[in-house]
């Protein structure tokens, strides 16, 4: 019987125990998508306690208290943070076998170095050691402590990125990125939110927006501004793809209508979202950035709680919208031209992950080395099964040695283990297959895969 | 190398040995959705043979047949018992890797005590064997030798119910509540076979039909009639969900149409659907009731069959329809009102397996642990592979610690070992994580675990 | 730690080498859909060298060099033979766990006796032993030497099959017969290139062509003379099913409009569709032929290099059409008029695995054993795992005892042992079983079993 978490977790076999301990574990972290707040790390924040840190923006861990019938009230309401923390602590036993279990005592050992399982009978013992060891832990701390050598947060257009300068000026060694997000600037499902948005954004790029043509050149005014600042990444979530025809006539008339604070049709609205992305994606070409794309979410699904506690709130589903002849069509459209930057999918329904291994091989343009990729288990699918299956997909239908690997996508500054789960679920399934005979014994060849993997390829891939 | 089906099987660890036999196996049956005939218990009915008991309804051993080349008359026509029995004989080493070929040998092994292998040369033997048993097997002694404690049938409104009555004022221990199945009520597609049901509902509320508000008013009648007969359960089939908008009004007109004889539009068809469900919905709510909706089997594909045999008949098989929009919507205007009644929802094709298990999570009260539940593996997927998929993907979208777990959903009286079956998978899975270190070994809580699937939630979920 | 590719390989526990050595190893092989050049086959080709022989028509291969950075000059341009040899060699590493590496290496080691593993060091000595082996494999000698019984080519219904005619004059002892693939005959979205399709077929058949029921008159002329020609099935690629309604008048319209160079409506092509694959059918059933449905891919999604290579460039991938509702009402309607031929049916997407094994079953129709198929895993699903997945899906929803098991569906005359790769597969899973005590130890039966999938049942089924 393998003992729980200890020094060997998740590795089977010899070979996995190598390809771990002498290949995968050296390497340090980039982390190119997550939503950490860029004012957190500027001002290096001290949080007071675990609760603090861990639970206040953790829908995860607040959806999972919900399940087991803790008072929201205890989750997100006016509880006291000490009384946050033993709710918490009591629904731990009741996570056994979802990612959580694991989750939470790998960010309890690192970097709180506590080994004790968390359990109501803990709790107390360990809201104190954590919160002592937490007064040495600002977050510069917690990002050295994981060898994170850069990341990338996640931006609005109409963001002046001012932590992010002062983040730059500062003596702090870890490269923090902006990441260019302008979904705001397509959502014109409702004109009086997409109005007061675009004010915003006119405001920002000094630009008056009464025209769609306006509206790109503000768009392209930030996307410099965010390439001077060091992004090198955009990033889009959609429910779908869509890749309608379109013509500028056409889509100023739609804009006017928005203007004037009246509702597109639905076809008007595709085709809207359909142009102004495409416009970003050249740009995205034309910079050699980067572009992600996180397609599936169904959101916001409980008007209860969304309104009182608004988006983000663990209320997400995942969707099942037909995706792939617009996504192919989409590509295509940019790639005839020559300008399909270099491109990022991440699903959100394991029904359609070969759908999307599969997309990927259409687009690979034989100059940059994966240059498409079959994104890591992403949300719900961010576990042992769903890195695996991710993974197993991707390596049947395409080049598993050319993925970039695992991004956290967390607001959370305890996430890190989660790059140390997946090189360990990594070495696992290829050690796995040497045993089984599956690949040769190459240890050297295979080593540096794993390496590969867990960082290399994600920095040659960026190139932040 | 195991021997098959001996007292470990599908038992593959140490641990998940001590769980099945220390604890799972020693739990009683709360069979809470079944399509068992309320007749037959009854009048505690004796069968004659066991092609009677085991064949005569059995469309997955009719399709198997089928499919092995076995004629129609041999199966559902008019051979004889014993000739039935021999063509299935024959089949079974046949149906080797399909579930028929572990539910045929552990049912006969429980109850009749047969554990030799069914095939054609030992049919006569098996036939003989098993008829001499089942003369001590009337239908009382079979719920009691698999310490069914409860059961839950299905019902339609117009039912009188009078045999579970029946069963009530007899001295028989094992609480036998109907289940309140409208499906009937909202089938307008087809407005001659509806009207004709509506009569009947009508005349068994007394109550005039005319309007759809009386549609309502009988409908209420029945439920409150079920609820006073025990029923603490509805059960919906659908091939999709809906929640489209509807008023009165329009549900008037709709209704008027469809008495009148005339076809209903498809968009009208929908928004009868829709409104006609919220509002039983609404009644589950008041009353406390929990609510189960069967989605996406594709029924009575093959006319010429259908013709001769009626629904039921083995040929049903997956749909694909879009349901994450609709489904999140539906609930959440019962949330809204907070008048979500405790749900279950089961999935009949397994690419939507993920969507089931991520939507429960957005309406979990924070009352009622596991409130909203994703039901076990349904129909095809009541198998091995089917149920671990579902649990595993409940384990990491949700809590299997709260799942209410198996329920036989049969017709048949000699299902019972499915729910054995169920226990040792459940077993087997969280003893190979004990095993491979991805759970504490735990026994105790552990064994509470398995308790609580295997019963104890259930009896709390449905507090018979 | 078992070794790589060794006698043993894929073959984990006793019984599995028990089935694979001394059962499924030993027969034959019918391969009974692929895509080999019935011209080569003909002539008995020599080639050259194994670039020509390996690299030339291999879009998988294609596909993985693109998405390893290999440029498109040096896969299907300009470069010479020995060029694209060591660019494919250098890239065979990164295909680790990608079907590939496991298919380069069984091509090497049969027919060529190479066990060297290929990669950029080992690539010139390779090249130069493979092309001296090649000297004494012209076509025959392959086909003779993988013990290949008989094949079915895939031909246009204008073919004039004379190669074919060439064969069976010769003295070439494997039967090489022809399928029908009249997808060119309803692929009526664009009128220009149909209609000068109408043209070959015409003059093919010897029928004018201007209404359609002489089309239909050419089309049954052709099924006749494929007939005659040894043919005893059909082929068919399409993104989806349809079932449309339709009446012969309004195809007489249709036709009508495309040949005068005009577009049909969407619903007037999948009327026409629906119709003419109806009738195609039809006198499937008539002739007992047995008919294959290609469903789902989404094609040619590259157009740079459609426009560059032509369609099967490795710029396809799968499609996510809803697929259920109109393939059970396709099937039902044969089948209402006892019409249905024998059905093999193919998904491309692994999310519909479930629902195409579940399909199958509502149109077995009690006479021919496993008369409708869920055909083996095709295209992207051609490896490990979704052969496994396959398997299980078919074992759990339906008989694996009487599936007709692999064909490879290949454009080379190396692709054999994948009937090698399958066979141990299957092998494997059911020795896993066994091992487990999933199912009884009868070597015997589950020996003839393997023999049965391997090669009786898709004789017995295509009776050639």
């Amino acid at each position: 019987m393998k003992k729980f978490l200890d020094e060997d977790f998740l590795l089977e076999t010899s070979t996995a125990l190598e390809l771990y301990h002498d290949f995968a574990s050296k390497m340090p972290i980039l982390d190119y998508h997550n939503h950490l707040p860029p004012a957190e790390i500027a001002e290096n924040k001290q949080f007071n306690n675990i609760t603090e840190i861990w639970l206040k923006g953790d829908h995860y861990k607040w959806r999972a208290m919900r399940s087991n019938g803790v008072d929201e009230n205890d989750i997100t309401g006016s509880a006291d943070d000490y009384t946050k923390f033993k709710v918490w602590a009591a629904t731990v036993p009741y996570t056994m076998r979802n990612p959580l279990y694991h989750w939470t005592h790998l960010e309890l050992k690192k970097p709180f170095g506590i080994t004790t399982l968390l359990d109501g009978s803990s709790a107390e013992e360990i809201y104190h050691e954590a919160n002592e060891r937490l007064k040495s832990l600002p977050v510069h701390s917690i990002l050295e402590y994981f060898s994170v050598k850069a990341l990338c947060t996640t931006d609005d257009p109409a963001d002046d990125l001012h932590y992010h300068a002062q983040i730059k000026q500062s003596d702090f060694q870890i490269k923090v990125l902006p990441a260019f997000r302008p979904d705001k600037s397509m959502a014109v499902e409702n004109p009086e939110t997409y109005n007061s948005y675009i004010d915003r954004l006119a405001a920002s790029a000094n630009i008056t927006i009464s025209t769609y043509q306006q509206l790109l050149d503000a768009l392209k005014q930030r996307h410099d501004f965010f390439h001077e600042a060091g992004c090198r990444v955009s990033d889009h979530g959609l429910e779908t793809m869509y890749a309608e025809d379109f013509t500028l006539a056409q889509l100023e008339e739609s804009f006017k209508t928005i203007r004037n604070g009246n509702q597109l049709s639905p076809a008007a609205i595709r085709q809207f979202k359909s142009a102004t992305l495409h416009f970003i994606c050249l740009w995205n070409a034309d910079r050699q950035w980067a572009q992600q794309f996180h397609i599936g979410a169904l959101r916001n699904n409980n008007t209860r709680l969304l309104n009182r506690l608004g988006a983000d709130a663990g209320i997400d589903s995942m969707g099942d919208w037909p995706v792939a002849q617009a996504m192919a069509a989409f590509f295509d459209r940019l790639d005839k031209e020559e300008r399909l930057a270099k491109t990022i999918i991440y699903n959100n329904n394991p029904a359609d992950n070969a759908l999307y291994a599969t997309m990927i091989g259409n687009f690979q343009d034989g100059k940059t080395p994966g240059k498409i990729q079959f994104g890591s288990g992403w949300w719900f699918l961010d576990q042992k099964d769903g890195m695996e299956e991710q993974m197993n997909v991707l390596s049947n239908m395409g080049l598993l040695s050319r993925f970039i690997g695992m991004t956290t996508d967390s607001r959370s500054f305890l996430s890190w283990p989660r790059h140390e789960y997946f090189r360990r679920i990594l070495c696992n399934l290829i050690g796995n297959d040497v045993e089984n005979g599956l690949l040769p014994n190459d240890i050297k060849w295979l080593g540096k895969m794993v390496q590969d993997i867990s960082y290399n390829n994600a920095k040659q891939y960026f190139n932040l």
